[in-house]
C-alpha cells in the first residue's frame, strides 16, 4: 500500500465513507512491502541507478530469460554475471540489445545509458593477466552502476616498480579495486600507498597451496595495511557494487 | 503502536480530530514493533511457554544480571546457559530464586514452575560419562520448556547391547536427544530404531582427530539414517529448545 | 523366528515332544532379526507410511533396478534420489509407474497413493532460484510420505520484504523446511518469527568461500535463533523425512 | 632529501658550485624515503587526520612505551589497539594523558581532539551483547578519525524487529559497520535495507561449529547482498579506519 | 538371561510347571544382553584378558572412583588413561594398589598380573624424546593385556642410520608400533623394512603447520608403505589394544 | 652382492688370489642392496607371497606396461591397482594372462595361484552398495596374498540388525575389513562385537559435508571402540595388505 | 631516467641551458622505474642468466603467444610453465625454435643455449613414477638457468635401500631438489644424509587423505631435519629458479 | 665397523688366520653405523660446524640437561631451541657457559667461538615488531653456525618506502631470510628485488582469519616471486639452518 493508497484511505475514513474498524481491518491486512522498506526496494533501481542483477551461474537459460524479461519489463537495466557463451548467445536471441563481454562472462541489457553519478574515479588493479576477466567484471559492473573507471592491470608485486610507475593514477583515484590471486599481497601494498578506501578481491588463480583462491582471501583478511575491506573470491561483482556504493556514499 | 493506538487514531480521524494528512504522518512514524510480529515476539514467553534465554558466556557478571533483572521483572522464567560458577554465585545475591547446576553450566529463575504442555515423552541419551553436561543442559531446557523427559545414559555404540537394553525406553519417546562426542554415531544408530525425530548433538568430547567435536559434527550430518537432524557442537540448549518446539509442534 | 513359530517350539516343550536341551540348542541359533527390532525394521513402510529409498548416486542403472524391483515386488512405494536423468530413462523401461522430477533429480515407483497422514502443512521455503532442486527433493519427499505440503521460493534475506509478505503462511506451517545456499541465513531469520521447528538445510550454491556449501552449513549450525535443526549440505531427502517424522510425532 | 634541499642542490649546480657529475653522485644516493610517496607517509596523519597506531597483542608494555613515546614526540595522536589494562596502567604511568577503553581495549594520546572531518554519520551495529568490545574498537576508531558515529546495539537477526525500530537511522548513516559473531547474518540484512556501504565485520563470538569466528566470516564473505565489504574477525580497528576513509573519500 | 536360566524356564515348561504362553511372556521381556553377543561383552574381560579401560580425561575424580570401584569390585584389572596427576593421587586414597606413571598419565589397579598370552614381541618405537609419554602408554596397555614389549626410543627418520642400528630388533618383532610427532615419516620407513603389521601413532608433538598433529596423521594415512594402519593422534592406547589383538589373532 | 659372491671374494682372498687391500676396495663399492635389509627386500615377494604391486593412477598405459615387464619377467604376481578398464584393455594385449576386475579397478597377473597361507578368515564387511568397489579391492588383494576371504555386503548401521544376523561370520573372522562411507560408524560397531582386530577403510562415498570421506575418515579415527585401526580413503588395497600381514602374523 | 639522461638534465643546469626550478619539476616527474631497482629488473635476465617466464596456466593461447612475442624481441630466452600440448602446439607455430616437454608440460623458447654459470651440481630426486612430471618441470628449469643437472628416480621411502644406493650422487650435489607425492617424506629422509640445501617440493599425486598434495606439504614443512625449504605443491619451477639460485649464490 | 677394522679382517683372511666362513658370519653382523653414511652423522657437527640441537618445547628440564651434557660431553656446541626462561634458569645451574636470549627463547652452551665459514652476508629482515622473536632465533642460529648475520626490522609492506631505505643492504646480502606474520607478503616484495635465494618464515603472529600462521604461510607459499622457499611457521630456526648450508653451499 503506497502513500497514496494510505492517504485515500485516511481521507475516506476522515469522509465517514469508511469506519475506524473498518480501517483498522484494512491496515492489519497490509502487506509488509507497502511500508517504507520495500518502497526502498521496489524503486531501488530507479533511484540509486544500481541495475537489477542476475547471478547466472547454476540457472538455467530459461531461467535467466524468463527473470530477465520480468525485470527488463519494468525498464530496468539488467545486468547478469557469470554467464557463459552458451547461455548468452540464447539470451540475446530473446534481447537483441543484449551486450555481453566473454571475457568477464557478464552480460548486459540496458534501457538506457549510464549516467555518471560517482563522485570520483574508480580504480580497478589487477595483479596479473590471469586476474583480468574478475577485474573486468569488476571494472563493467561500476561503469554500470554510473562510475568513471580506469584499469591498471599486471602490476604484481614480484616487480613492484611496474606498480610505482602509476603512482600518479593511484593518487587520482577516490576509489580502488585491488584484484589478485596466489598470495594475494598486492591490496596491502596499494593500501601502504593511498589514503583512499581500497576494495580487495581475491581470484582463485593459482594451483596447489592456494587451495582455489583461500591463500589469497586470507592474506586480504590479514592486511597490516588498514583500510583494506575484502569481497569473496572471484567477486568482481561485489567489488564493483561496493566501490559505486562508496564512490556516492 | 498497538492496534488499541491505532484504533484510537482512527477512530480520532473518523470524529474529525485528525485530518487525513495528519494521519499519514503519524502512521508513517509507527514503528515497526508494533505490527504483528512484532507482538508475536513481545509476548512469545508467554504465549509459547518459551522461557527468556541468557546466553552466559562471553558476558560479565554484571550484564548478565542487568539482563535477568529487565526480564525478571517482566515476570518471565529466565534461562541462563554457559554460566560459570562464580557469576553464577554473584547472580545468586540478586535473585534468591536462582537455582543453578554446575553440572550444566545452566541457572534458572523461575517465576512460576513449568506445567507439561508437550504431547510425548523427551528422551535424552549420552552415549558416555563425559557427554552429560551437555546432555544435561538439553534436559533440563526441555523440561523448563514444558515437557516429560527421560535421561538414558552411557550407552555408546562399542557397547551396542546397553543401548538395546533400553529399547522399550526408545520406542516409547516421542523426540529423541542423542548426545554424542568422538565418532558421533550414536545418533544414526538410535534413528534406525525408532520412527520418531532425533535430534542429534554432537561433543566436543575426544582429542586429536576429533578436533574438537568437528569428527562427531560432520559423522552426524553423514548419518545414513533419515530422519536425523544436528545442532551445534555441545549445543544441548538448543537440542532442548528444538525437541520442545517439535513436542508441541 | 517370529512369535507364532517360538510359541510353537515352546508347545512342543510342553507337550514333551521336544526337550528342554533340545529347545536351548535352537534358541541359540534364534537370529536376531526374529526378535523385535527386525520386525520393526522389516514391517517398517507398512505401518510407517514411509517409503522404502534408494540413494542413486554411486549406484548403477542396474543395481538401481535391482533393488527397486526386490522392494517393489514387496509392494512397497520406492523413492529414487539423487538419479540422472539417463539412468531414470532406462529404469522407467523396466517400471512403467516410474515418475521421475528432473528438477529434483527424484524419482518415485508407486503402488498407492500416499493419504495424508501428517498433523498439520509442511512449508518449504527456498532463498534462490538456485535451491530449487534442492527444496523440490525435500518437498517432494514430504508429499511422498503423507504431507500436506506448500512452497514459498525466492524470499532470500537481501530483500526481507519478500519473506515478510509470506507471514501468514508463515504462521500457519506446522514444520518448516528453510533451503538456502551462499550465507545461509534464512533460517535464522525464519526461525525468529514462528515457533515451530525449522528444518534447515544449505546448498552448495555460492562459489569461492561458499567452499561447497560449508559457509552456508556452519552459518545454519551457528544460528543464534533456537530451534533450528541442520541436515546436510544438499539434504533435501533428509530434510523431508526428518519433517516428516515431526509431523507425526 | 626534500625538494627545499633538492632545490638546493640544483640552485648549487647552477651556480657553478657543485658539478653535474657530483651532483649525480648526490642524487644516486638520494634515499627513497625523500621521494613523494614517502612523504605521503611521513606527513600521513597531520595530512590525513589519521592518528598513529600501535597493535598493542604480542608486545610488551616497554615496547608499547618505546614507540608510543617516538610517535607521540612528533605530536600526533595515538591509538594503541589491543591493550590489555595491565600494559595500559603502566603506559599511563608514562603519559598521564593517555586515556583507556577497558571494554575495547583501546587507549588514546590525544595532542589534539580529533575535529569531525567525515561527510556523514558512521553508524556501527552490534548483533549481541558479547559482540560490543568489537563494536566500540570499531566506534571509538572512527571517532578518533574524525567522523560522528553512533551505536545501535543488540539487533540480531532472530529478533528482526528490534533492527527495524532503527530503520530511520540506518537510512540516515552514510557508511555501517555492522559487527556480528555466530552466524554473522546481519550485515547481509542490513545491506538489503540500505544503498550505502556496509562493512561487515566477524566476531570470535560464538563456540562449537563457529570455529573462532569462522562462520560468522565465511557467512558475510558469501552475502547475497551486494556491496558488503568484509574484515578480518575482531578486526573492529580496522572497519573502523575503512569507514573513516570511506567517510571521506 | 543366561543359559542355564534360559534351559531352568525350559525345563519347567517341559515339567509342565511354565505353560508354554507363559514361557513366551517370559522370553519376550528377556533383555537383549541375556543374548550371545551380551556375554561376550560382559564376560570380556575375563575371557579374552582385556582389561577394563576408564578414559580419563573430562571426567571427575569422583567420577572415575565411581566407575573404577564398580569395575574393580568385579575382579577386573583396571586401565585408567588420561589420567592427571592430582586425580590419581585421589584415587589411590581409595585403590591403595593403584599404581600411577606421571609419564604415560595412566593408572593401573590390578587384581592379578597380567599372564603373557600374545604370540610374539610387541616392539614400540618412538621417533623423538617429545613422543615418549604416547609409546609409554602404548607399550604399558599391551604389557598390561599380556604381551611381551619392547621399547626403541628416539630413531627419528633424519638419522636414519640410529634406526637401522635396530634391524635385528625390528625383524624379530611380531607387530610394530611406530610413535612419530612432526613429519610423521617413521611409521613408513619401518613398514619398508619389514614385512609384520605396523600401527602408526601420530602425536601432536610439533608446532606451526603440525596443527596439533594433523600433519603427522595424514602423512601416515598416505604411507607409501602398505602394511601400515593408524590411530588417533596420541592414541597411543588405542595402538598398544590393537596389537594386542593382532598378536593374539 | 648376494652371500654367494661375498663368500666367493672372501674365499680368494684367503686363498691369496686377492689382496686384503683390492677386497677392501670391492666392499667399499658393494651397493647396499647387497646388504642385508636389500635383500628382505629383493626376494620380497618369493619369501612372503606378497605380489609385486603398481600404483595405476597417474601413469600412462605405457608406464604401467613397461615396469609390469620387468616385474613379470622376474616371475613375480603382479597386482594392478585404480586401473581403468581403457588402461587395462592396452595392458592385456601385452599379458595375455592379466586378469581384470572393472569392479575393483584391479587388474592380476599370476604366475602361479597363491596358496593359503594366512591363518584365519579374512572378512570384508561392507556398509553400503556404493562402498562395494573399495571393498572387493580389499578382498581382492588378500585373497591374491593368500588369504581365505569371505564378504558380507549391505550392513549399514540404519538397519542394524541386518549386522547381527551375521553375528557367526563375525566370531568365525579372524582379521575383518569393515567398509564405510557416509558416517563411517560401522567400524566401531563391529569392533564392538568382536575380539579380533578390524581394519577400518573409509570410503569417498557421501556428499556435501562428507568433504569426499573425511567424515568417515574422522569418525573411524575417533572410534570409541578400541583395536580399530584405520587407513586412507578408498584404500581397500591397503587394508588388504594390513589384514594380510595380521593374518600372518 | 636512466643515469645518462639523469647527467645530461645536470650538465644542462650547470650549463645554465635549463634552470634550477625546472630542473627540479622534471625531477620531481621523473618515474620511478628509472631509479636502481627498476634497472636491477629491467635487465635482469641478461644479468643473470633467468630466462623470462610465462605461468600458462588461465591464459589463452594467444595471451601466451602476444607476451612471448614482447620478450622474445628482446631477445630473452623465454620459459613457458603449465602449457598443455594444443597451446604449445599453436605457439610452435610462431616461434619456430619452440622446444616443448609434453612430459613436464613446459616449453622453452631459446635465443642462445644457457651457459653452466652454477658452482655445482642441481640433483633432482623423485619419489615416484607419478611424480616425474613436476621433478622434470624442475630439472628443465635449472638446467636452463645455466646448472648443470642429473636426476635420481624412483627413490620412495618405503624401499629405502633404492636411495642409499645413489648415496655417492647425494654427496656430490651442492644443490638437491626432492620431490614426492602421498605422505611425502623423502625430503627429510635424504636431508637426514647430506649437508647440502634440500629444497622439498610436494605433489599433488595421491588420492583421498592426500586432499590434493596437503599432506606431503604439511610433512614436508614439519621436517626434522633442518636445512630443508619447501615450495607449493608442484611447483617444479619454483624449486629450479631457487635452486638455480642458491647454486650461485 | 670402520675401514681400519674392515681392513684388519680382511687381512685376517689373507693371513688365513680366519677362515672365509667366519668372515663372512662377522660381515654379516655388521651393524650399519659402521659404514659411510653413519660416520658422517657421528662426525657431523665436527665437520661442518654444525651444533648440535636440542628442541626444548616439550620436553622436561631434567630430560634437556641430560641430553645437554651428553652433547657437551663430546665437546659440541650445543643449541637450544623454544626454551623457556624457568628451564634455561634449571639448566644454567648445570652449564655455567650457558647463554640465554629471553627474546628469541634460545640457549647457547658454547664450547669454541663459532667461526665465519660462510660465504657472504645473511641478511634477516622482519616485517613488524612482533615478529622479531622468530627473526632473532633465525640470526642467533645463522651466526652460531659461521656466518656472518645483519638485521632489518620492521619493514611491512604497508609502508613499503622503509624497506626500500635499506636496498643497499639487500643488494649485499648473500642469503636472505624474511620474516612476516599476517598477510605475510613481506618475502614476495623482497625476492622481487634481489636476485638471491630467499627463506620465508611465516609467523603466527596475527588474529582472527590469520589462524596461527596459516594465512602467512600460505602467502608464502603461493608467492608469484620465484626463488622463494618456505619453512614452517615460526621456525626461525629451521630457517638458519638452511640460510647456513645455502651460505657455504
Amino acid at each position: 500500500m503506497d502513500p497514496e493508497r494510505l492517504k485515500a484511505l485516511l481521507a475516506r475514513v476522515s469522509a465517514g465513507q469508511v469506519t475506524a474498524d473498518d480501517a483498522l481491518e484494512q491496515l492489519k491486512q497490509l502487506p509488509f512491502e507497502d511500508l517504507g522498506f520495500a518502497k526502498v526496494d521496489h524503486h531501488r533501481s530507479l533511484r540509486t541507478g544500481l541495475p537489477e542483477v542476475i547471478f547466472g551461474s547454476g540457472k538455467t537459460a530459461e531461467q535467466i530469460i524468463e527473470i530477465a524479461r520480468s525485470l527488463a519489463d519494468g525498464a530496468h537495466n539488467v545486468l547478469i554475471t557469470r554467464l557463459d557463451a552458451t547461455k548468452a548467445e540464447r539470451a540475446r536471441a530473446v534481447f537483441p540489445n543484449l551486450s555481453y563481454s566473454v571475457h568477464a562472462r557478464l552480460a548486459t541489457i540496458l534501457h538506457r545509458r549510464p549516467e555518471i553519478i560517482g563522485r570520483g574515479l574508480v580504480l580497478v588493479l589487477a595483479a596479473g593477466t590471469s586476474d583480468l576477466p574478475v577485474a573486468e567484471e569488476a571494472a563493467l559492473t561500476a561503469e554500470l552502476m554510473g562510475n568513471a573507471v580506469e584499469r591498471v592491470h599486471d602490476v604484481g608485486i614480484s616487480g613492484i616498480h611496474r606498480l610505482f610507475a602509476h603512482r600518479d593514477k593511484l593518487r587520482e583515484a577516490a576509489v580502488l579495486i585491488v584484484v589478485a590471486g596466489m598470495e594475494g599481497a598486492l591490496p596491502s601494498v596499494v593500501a601502504g600507498l593511498v589514503d583512499k578506501p581500497v576494495i580487495a578481491v581475491p581470484t582463485s588463480i593459482g594451483y596447489g597451496a592456494s587451495f582455489g583462491g583461500l591463500a589469497a582471501l586470507l592474506a586480504m583478511l590479514n592486511s597490516c595495511a588498514a583500510g583494506v575491506t575484502v569481497v569473496n573470491i572471484d567477486n568482481g561483482f561485489g567489488a564493483g557494487v561496493a566501490a559505486s556504493l562508496i564512490n556516492r556514499a
